[in-house]
Formats: structure tokens, C-alpha cells, sequence
């Protein structure tokens, strides 16, 4: 496991000690733009900028799934917020989805001994029958041993996946955990299965689950599947172990109408280049959430500090060179649905787009920068890296960073990305639970990322870098 | 703030250099005694008996809200548990409650930005009208500030106290938090208030309000009452803050029937005493838990410490000399009922009671005992404090103890006590909530505080001292 200090040092160190001289003044760079660097990171560094604008989406907007009312608004609050900050042009670009409502989550024990169990419904699951359904629960260690049950084995049964995510710095055990909530429900429904449950996908032991989408396999018997809480797969699984047959009764009144549309949009602002508009540096987040928490921390993080990292920069007398371009996507949550248009409206312009970075994975301080560029621009994000080294950012010696979460496609269509890590030891307690709510917002935390994005755009955006190269 | 290691420390130094040379020997054992203590310390810190009660409790009973079916299954348990560990004698004593239910509780802003919050009504609390009631919302930060309200100034509104529990490791944040939910909710309607919301009384930031009982004054209207969870009440009050008027919705579905009697009752077991069985050492917790969590700590914990205690000293060759008994009270957390009636049925044997100690404070190591005794038998005390000074517990310079919980009654009416802290830092976290469960009991916690609990019920009975001198 990474340990933050450890690394961060080590990123400074080998900075100081083994990078050649020249390389430690930025060399794409004016003194004046180093200049304006030190000032931009001393106004992030001071400002809680960041801070009042995850207090007032949270406070004034609140939940923004796909399609709630909530979704709306936060659109109208983030066109007037980058106004009201200074963006040059603010736009939507319309982004259409399937309908999905959560309903309520029922679940509980009912032989040998009856309890109530806290679950919630996995997003896109569809509901159970109206009085529920009881079944005896069959439990997995993880999702090879339910891939590897006998077909028709689940026959009338509950499939129950009880692998607990592991709680790491850089996030690594979500992987390993997540594979259970997507693939989860089919792969069941195809042994026989009435119905799924899991344990969350989560490091927490609060009785509140973390819902996350699911996917469908087509041809596949769609099965209502929840998550339940830590506390309650652990009572499932004690249960179980005493070795009588347990069954449990399940009640979701979720409901799929994949055939009634809801619009949503993109909410995208620019701070216009002054000498190459054409050429976009991209600061990307999710504006939905999920239902639960008010979406504070995913994505009310990236919103916040990307838009305070742009505000900053518009603030100095005079536009970087090129445009910086902050898009706040869409159904995100659902399916990276927001960016999937994006793409097509989008199509000939994306050789345009010079470098991105999204930020969805906050909460924490940053430790490490990923950059995914061509060999030559390798150099220049030495420089880039010499610049964040005093915020405690290491260079990662990987170059294949391809962008997170929306960004990630455009990575794959050739957008050169870094990828900025966080200290994400508590991200996964709050992740898409009811808790993802402003106080697990740290303030100083924000400073730091607002200060990294800050000077990785103004840098990107004010040298003619081809990071492609 | 009292800090554990340097209070434990403390106590360990005092006894271990100031205590005058006799007392070192514990004058009211012989040889034979301090033996048996030895050997019973070196059991309780290795065995997970505890632990296990209360995986056994939590998984096959869980919550046990009085007049539920799992309060009735509770008692159950335990009689077979307390046959099971080697008690001479097991039987109930009927208590009789009033009906209560939760039923669902919904909260929600309306205006000027609509968003749910998360709410639970307080224990007693009568429900709202069936579809709910709103009204305008008005903050008081404290529960001071709601009683200086002029006369009528709140009517037709639903009021608000703020105040926020502090973290201590005493608990002592507690008592300057709990009036606003005993007598918060007539004093609201005094001033006209038809409703009445309240920060839950608790140290987290998870979304799970804190329940708890709720007093309300004759002759004032009874009116309903929630508490927020601690992110509700946050959202809450910066909404306030922006300074126009709030209105919230609360719905809550709790039902009071005064004059519907239920049935539950105290389970007690004996281990009898060899020489004077007439005199008897309590051992207390209580085994009604609130219906939301499944009552790992509370009292979870205090019920299996006692009776593993017990246990161990009943797996002694010989009794001890008086006899111990384990009481588990029925219905404390809905007003002291199961020790009420204990008092009246046992009238004439109280002046038999020679000492007690309950534990309904769990989840943290014991570092300090307050006796509450005879001047004389203080002497006594501090041989008793350093048989424990190893296990990290100092002695108070106290002599104020009256019995936690359940036993302050029995204190108040003449009983000796002794009261045992532990670290508290945690308890708030999980009280009187949905969180109250078995991951968060530490096992090796429970063997620490289950040889003090030994350790004390085994000096008190085979010693011959009168505790009231």
C-alpha cells in the first residue's frame, strides 16, 4: 500500500536531487508566467472559493440524479455560478437518458432468526414484485465462486456476494469489489436466480448501503439486486454460518422505463484563449449524483475546485493562451452518459483538445501526478511536476494516465490526460451513500486541489506545449 | 478533557508510591482469595465469552425495544444463556410498560430549497397528522435559548434547537445535550410550537438520527418530535442562515397508547452465596436495547460482561461467600421501568444489596473507578483499586458514585456502588442508532472490561466488608 507522506517525499526529493538542472526552471515558460504560476497558487492556497461553491450546490441544489428536479436545478445553479465567476461563454448541450426511479428498499431475515437488514437498490435495478419476494439465500465469497456455480444451481434462490471491498490509498480495492455490482444480477439471474443481493462496495461500517450502477447482460432475466450495508452482510453472513437454511425477503419498488426518455445536459464554460482560442485545455467533473447524499464530495469536489481553478485564472489581467474549457457532465453515475454526447457533438474538434484532467475522486490531498502524454511532452511535465512538487504532488514514473472517469473516452480517442491522485482512505466510506453530504468536505484539502488544477491548467493553457508529442 | 493514559497512569503511580505499605496486600482476601483473583484475571483476558454472548445476542436476537417481539425473545435468550453459564438460580420478575411504536418518520426542507433530511422521533413522541405538517421553522442554539422564547412567540411554528453534542472521553457532552430531548419538545409547545426537531444528541456525521427517550410535561400538548442526524441538522441550519423564511415537512407515523399495557421482565440469576447467601453483590446492564440498532453496546455489551463474569467465577471449585446476582433490567432506555418495579418487588431485601455496579457505558477500555461507599470501607476500596491497577484502571478521588444507569435508583435508596469509566471517546458515535452493532464492539475491549467486572463481583463477595460503613 502507498503511504502518502512517504511518496510525496520521495516525489520532492527526487525532484531536488535527480532531475537535470535546466529542467528545474520551467522551460515552456515566460518569467511572467512563472509569475503569474506563484500568485495563482498563492490566491488557491488562501481563497475558500472552492469551499463556498460545494457549500452552495449542496445547501441550495442538494441530490442531482439524472431526471429529479434536483438534476434540473443544478444545471440552472451551475450556468449562473460560471457566470457569475467570469467564464468567457457558458453553454448546455443537451443530453437525453432512460427513466430510473429508486423507490424504497426492503430487506430483512426472515428464518432462523427474523432481523431487518438495511439494503439499497442498485442504480438501474429493476423492482420486485409489489408484496416482494422470500427466498432461501445462497452466499458467494466473491464473484468468481458465484461464476463458478452450476448452472441452474440458484434455481428459486437468492444469490448473496459477501466480498468486502479493502480500504487502500489509492483506491485500488474498489476494482476487485465493483466486479459484483455490475456483472453481479446476470450472472445470478443466468443460474437461476430470483433475485440479488451483495455487500456494499464500500471501507464503512455504517448501516447505510452504496448503491452504484448495474448492468443488464441482454437475454439475461432481469433480477431485482440491492447492496446492503457492511453491518448487515456481516449479520447475513453469521447467519448463514450457523448452518440452518436462512431466508430472506426482499422489496424494491425501483422501476426501469427504458423506453421513456429524460433530458438532461452538459454544463460547459470557457475562459477564451487569447492568442489560440481553438486550442482547449479541458478541466473536467460530474455535475449529477446519485440520489442519496447531496453529492458533495462526488462530484461536488471536482465542480468546485475546477471552478475555482478557472475563476483564479480569470481573474489575472490577461487570457492564458489558449481557451480552458471546464465541462461539467452528465449522467456520469449512470453510465458515463453525459460524455458519450459529448463525443458526438463534439467529434471534430477533439484533436483540438491539447490535455484534460477530471477530478472525481476528491475528499483528500493530492499526492501524485499520472501523466499520460507523448515521449516528447514528457519534459514538460517534469516541468509542470517541478511546479506542483511544493503541494506535496509527486511524479508518478508511469506515463499512462488516459483520464478519469467522463474524461477517460476522450483518453481513448487521444486526448493526452494526467490523472491527479488523492489520499482516498475515507473516499470509499461515503461513496454513493446517504453520508456523501458537505461535512466530509475537508476545506484545506480543497485549497490544495484547487491549487494543483489551478497551475496544471494555467501551465497547459500558457505554454504551446503538443502534449500529443 | 480527562486524557486515558495519562488517568490510568496516574492511578497506577499513586497506588504503586503513596498508598501506605499495608494496603498493598489486599487485607480483606486471604491468600487463597488473591489466588483465585489471579487465576480469574488471567481467565477473563483470555477468553472471548463476552464476545461471543454478544455475537450470539446480536445475531439471533438483535433489537429488543420493549414490547416487540424481540424484547420477548431477549428474555428468552437470556434465561437459557444464564442456565447455560453455570448459574444456581435464573427466573423473571414481570415488569409492565405502556405501548409505544415508531412507526416511519419523514423529513424534508420545502422551502426556500426543497431537500430531504434524515430524521428518527424520539422515544415516546406522538405522530404527526397522517399526511404530515408543515410549518415555518425557527432556530434556537441551545436549549436555554428555546426557554427564554417569549410566551406564544412559536405558534403555528415547528422549533428548532441546534446545539450541538460535544466528544468527550467521559461523556460528559452528554448532559448539557440530552435536555434539549427530554424537555425540549414541551417547553416548544409552552411557547406554541406544533412541532418540534432537534440535532440528534450524538458525536458522528453519519446520516442515522439518535433516538431516545422524550418527556413530556402534564398539561402541556403533546407535540411531535424528531431528531436530525448531524448532516440534516448542518443542511439545515445554512439554510437558515441564508436568512429567509424555512419551511420543513415532517411526517411521523409513532403511535402512544397510554392505556395499552405490555408486558416484559427483568431476568435475574444467582451465583449463591456459600456462607451468606442473603447477601448479595449486583452485577447489572440492561437487556431491552432501542428497536433501530440491534443493541451490540447498548446494552449488548453491559449484558455480556456480567454474565461472563459470572460465569467465570461460577467455574471457581467454590462459591464465594455471598451471593452474586446478575440483574438484566427490562426497559431502562424507555424511562428506568424494569428498576422500578425491581425496587418495589425486592422492598424489603434492599438493605441486603451490600455492593453494585452496572455497565451501560461499553465500547472502550475501563480507566477509572468511582466507589460511592462508607468512609471506612474506603480503605477497602483501595485494595480492591490495586487488584485493577493493572488492568489500566486508576481510582477516582471521589466517593460520589450512586450506580450507573439502572442501579442510581438502588444507589439513591442506600446501596453502595462503585461506577467504572471507560474510554468514551466512540460511544457517541453509535448511540441509540441504526449503527449500534456488533462490528463495532472491540473483543478485546470486552476481556478487559469483563476481568474488572470479575475481578470486583469476586472481592466484593468473598470479602466480609460492609460497603455503608
Amino acid at each position: 500500500m502507498l503511504n502518502l507522506k512517504k511518496t510525496a517525499l520521495t516525489g520532492i526529493l527526487t525532484l531536488a536531487f535527480s532531475v537535470p538542472a535546466p529542467l528545474l526552471q520551467a522551460q515552456s515558460l515566460t518569467d511572467g508566467d512563472t509569475a503569474n504560476i506563484m500568485a495563482l497558487k498563492k490566491t488557491a492556497l488562501q481563497s475558500n472559493l472552492a469551499y463556498e461553491i460545494d457549500e452552495s450546490l449542496t445547501t441550495e441544489v442538494g441530490p442531482r440524479l439524472v431526471g429529479t428536479p434536483g438534476d434540473a436545478q443544478g444545471i440552472t445553479w451551475a450556468v449562473a455560478k460560471m457566470k457569475q465567476l467570469g467564464f468567457d461563454k457558458v453553454w448546455t448541450e443537451e443530453v437525453q437518458h432512460v427513466t430510473w426511479t429508486r423507490g424504497v428498499a426492503e430487506a430483512r431475515i426472515i428464518a432462523p432468526y427474523p432481523q431487518k437488514m438495511v439494503a439499497i437498490a442498485l442504480g438501474g435495478s429493476t423492482g420486485t414484485p409489489e408484496d416482494g419476494l422470500k427466498a432461501e439465500v445462497v452466499e458467494f465469497k466473491d464473484f468468481a465462486a458465484l461464476e463458478a456455480a452450476p448452472e441452474g444451481s440458484l434455481e428459486g434462490k437468492i444469490a448473496y456476494v459477501s466480498f468486502r471491498m479493502e480500504r487502500k490509498i489509492n483506491g485500488a480495492g474498489y476494482g476487485p469489489a465493483v466486479k459484483a455490482r455490475g456483472a453481479g444480477p446476470s450472472m445470478a439471474a443466468s443460474k437461476g436466480a430470483v433475485a440479488y443481493v451483495m455487500r456494499s462496495v464500500g471501507t464503512d461500517n455504517n448501516r447505510l448501503g452504496h448503491t452504484g450502477g448495474t448492468n443488464y447482460k441482454d437475454g439475461i432475466t432481469r433480477i431485482p439486486a440491492a447492496a446492503l450495508s457492511n453491518p448487515d452482510a456481516d449479520l447475513l453472513s453469521r447467519t448463514i454460518s450457523r448452518g440452518k437454511p436462512v431466508e430472506i425477503f426482499l422489496k424494491l419498488t425501483a422501476e426501469r422505463k427504458d423506453d421513456v426518455p429524460v433530458i438532461t445536459a452538459n454544463v460547459i464554460g470557457e475562459i477564451t484563449g487569447s492568442e489560440k482560442p481553438e486550442e482547449i485545455v479541458v478541466m473536467a467533473a460530474h455535475l449529477d449524483s446519485w440520489d442519496v447524499g447531496t453529492g458533495a464530495v462526488d462530484d461536488g469536489i471536482g465542480v468546485s475546485v475546477t471552478l475555482a481553478a478557472a475563476h483564479h485564472i480569470a481573474n489575472l489581467p490577461e487570457r492564458p493562451k489558449r481557451t480552458i474549457r471546464v465541462i461539467l457532465f452528465a449522467a456520469e453515475e449512470v453510465g458515463l452518459v453525459g460524455v458519450k454526447h459529448y463525443m458526438k457533438d463534439h467529434e471534430n474538434e477533439i484533436a483540438q483538445h491539447v490535455i484534460g484532467a477530471e477530478w472525481d475522486f476528491g475528499v483528500g490531498l493530492i499526492y501524485e501526478m499520472v501523466p499520460g502524454v507523448g515521449p516528447a511532452a514528457l519534459n514538460h511535465i517534469r516541468e509542470l511536476a517541478h511546479l506542483l512538487a511544493p503541494l506535496g504532488v509527486s511524479l508518478s514514473p508511469k506515463n499512462d494516465a488516459k483520464g478519469q472517469s467522463d474524461l477517460s473516452l476522450l483518453g481513448k480517442a487521444g486526448m493526452p490526460a494526467v490523472n491527479f491522485s488523492p489520499d482516498g482512505m475515507k473516499y470509499f466510506d461515503y461513496h454513493h451513500t446517504d453520508n456523501d453530504t458537505l461535512d466530509k468536505v475537508d476545506p484545506e484539502a480543497l485549497k490544495q486541489n484547487t491549487a494543483v488544477f489551478t497551475i496544471f491548467s494555467y501551465f497547459a493553457a500558457q505554454s504551446g506545449i503538443d502534449f500529443r508529442k
